[in-house]
């Protein structure tokens, strides 16, 4: 029921099970101020094999301020997987020996679920490929009912890179378990995989897809922006055109219901404008720390 | 006696000493599972000047378990002993002002050696040049009497690179302590240096040099297999053809006994085939788990 | 008064608050030797932006003796603010939420400071571009009050690369606290900034700017060497010709008066020849110590 072993993609969850992870949150919000022991005979290796500042951060943190202990790879080109061509299931073979909880991000799809095949000890994705990012999306639900105090009725846009943003296809997903209003806002070529669109219609979501912030940011109770990434445009051109087009100023925020959050899974390039930082909707940073309970409560509910 | 302070070579050490290290880590089975807080006021450095996955995280999980705090480095390209061209022996005299302990990997024969001279506090030699790799022929013995409950008397096969791999160097010196037989399943140009074969002989084992997989698979109780590296071959053709010799797969563990341990520091490429992973006598991952007790063990002997 | 909040730069400090730190490095003598738990609800995060071992072996070292944890990156290439063009502001205001306190070095001037502005937990600059490392003239401070007995009335010379050294540059500005005599020996291309010079003339101090070693070294209490770096030089003569006036051998040392101490902020590189590494003056090696026990009082006086 409640129990969580793996944590690989969100459609493994139920309703049921990512409520509990955000009531678990919801109580480390004062074990995360406090600190506790009670994970302080459990050991987390992280296996980054993608850069990466606030997830690995946000994990790290989430485990000492349990009393536990890290130990792992930021860098592949320092291990045996990076130098000496080690297969992954070797990699996870030899680090289930000398942790208790695997944490991995891996640049290629379906990495995390082959991780968890072969692991003789609990796996959680924090990233793989273009299409899971299952604790970015477990954060974003739980910065969403903290601020807004419920999920339920909500009227949410989802914005920039819909495409190739791990992030917004696992928060998509997630939302398919909510009674919640859709807005996708991304240009024609980076607009949200239907697989997913389809996901959450049959779930009974009102999905609209949009092509202007203004029609994202209008009615919107929550406004979560990505960034758009260069590479992803053969032309220069096309890309500045796109970019000036997808983010967010302040003559945009005035647009905004008062009582509205943005949020970001960051790092921000300039979608969203440095202007906006103190706009009482500008809820971004402080998303950042809800990363910290929320991966305390998975951690939690898988290792004790 | 079985008072250790550096651990350099495994020529430094009696019989008396490894089978004090192994006892020790035999007892370290049920610390490890458990934890303990025995070495809670010491600190290891790791200073790994070449790419590890193994070795740095096995060292650390076994301190964690044990404790113990961590600080080092994994990547010697953020350190002013790669940047600013610091030499050995000043990173060493820095270093032991730090941690109470030093478990350093460095390119260089004698490197750990000249930590050693140089350090105040004691040095752990987890990998150095081409020569030796003390800790692992240690854990490497200590599967051994795990998995076939004694080391006298059993007939041992080192297979694959035993010129250039340190690992094999390190375990065929250790071996010279016991009753063993020992067959050498080498390539012609990677054979074991004379040098270490002769030292098994004056030890008085009956060492036996063999150049096919077949012979050395035939009634050996281990078989110790090590990767062949390809930058070892001038002639990329002359790689392939040894390497096709020199590897186990389904038909050759059919031809081993029943009860036979096949062990291998890892990383591996092809030369264990992965349809061999399940097989009774695939002992490889096992073998990793023994390198957390036995370096917890030397930790403790060390430090307490 | 005694209170500190962020260590940005040595001006920021008062010689009240110096010695305060002193005298509590002093304290930590036998904390750093015992171990403590005093910290064990803190969490440092040190963001290397820069290639570092002492300085940041030496903060996580004080924090692990002070029973804290450390998380965060050595290699900014691992990380998004290297990787995905992150702003230091938005790297600050993410990581303020992992951390209890922020270590953070960084190649561009005004950086630390800039940090501070954006963090609401404290920063310690642990070397910003080429102008501030405070905690290092903290740590030079107290090896000479350590060493000395006093800081006052004592004729210390600040030789080698004057100009680019931005230890020396705190270190200057730190003495300009005390009632010392200076000797500035450097190169003429790489004399101290004349605001630095003007700094310790209007605090009272006697500055004398030598261009020979031998005046530095005739009478000085403390001999303070640093390195002179090659890349400073446009053609390469004329860094040979520095170099080789700029340095301390045996037949310097015999110059010397017997108590004086030579500290250097290391790595050298042959500006201390290796044959006066066992003469009595030469100290930089136990300076290194101090450094541990420096920022174990500067982290307590911090957070707790």
């Amino acid at each position: 029921m409640g129990r969580i072993y793996n944590l690989i993609s969100i459609q493994d969850l139920s309703r049921e099970t990512i409520d509990l992870i955000l009531d678990t949150a919801h109580k480390m919000e004062s074990v995360a101020a406090e600190r506790s022991n009670e994970l302080s005979n459990k050991i987390m290796a992280v296996l980054f094999f993608e850069a990466s500042t606030r997830t690995r951060l946000s994990f790290e943190s989430a485990m000492l301020r349990l009393g536990g202990s890290v130990l792992g790879f930021a860098d592949v080109t320092t291990s045996s997987a990076g130098v000496k061509g080690e297969t992954l299931a070797d990699t996870i073979r030899t680090v289930e020996r000398y942790a208790d909880i695997i944490v991995i991000r891996h640049p290629l799809d379906g990495s995390a679920r082959v991780a968890a095949e072969f692991s003789a000890i609990p796996v959680i994705n924090a990233g793989s490929g273009a299409e899971e990012h299952p604790t970015q999306a477990l954060l974003d639900l739980y910065s969403i009912k903290k601020m807004k105090g419920k999920i339920d009725g909500l009227f949410i846009s989802l914005c920039g890179d819909l495409r190739y943003g791990r992030t917004v296809h696992s928060l998509g997903m997630a939302l398919a378990n909510y009674d919640v209003s859709i807005n996708l806002a991304a240009p024609e070529s980076l607009r949200m995989k239907p697989a997913i669109v389809d996901e959450m219609r049959k779930a009974g979501l009102k999905v609209r897809e949009v092509n202007s912030m203004d029609e994202a940011l209008k009615d919107a109770d929550v406004v979560y922006m990505t960034r758009i990434q260069k590479e992803r445009f053969p032309d220069v051109r096309e890309y500045t055109a796109v970019q000036g087009k997808f983010r967010i100023d302040s003559d945009d925020v005035a647009k905004m219901k008062r009582d509205a959050i943005i949020l970001h899974p960051l790092p921000r390039v300039d979608e969203l404008d440095a202007s906006i930082d103190t706009a009482p909707q500008a809820k971004y940073f402080d998303q950042v720390y809800n990363g910290v309970v929320t991966r305390m409560a998975i951690l939690k509910l898988i290792l004790s």
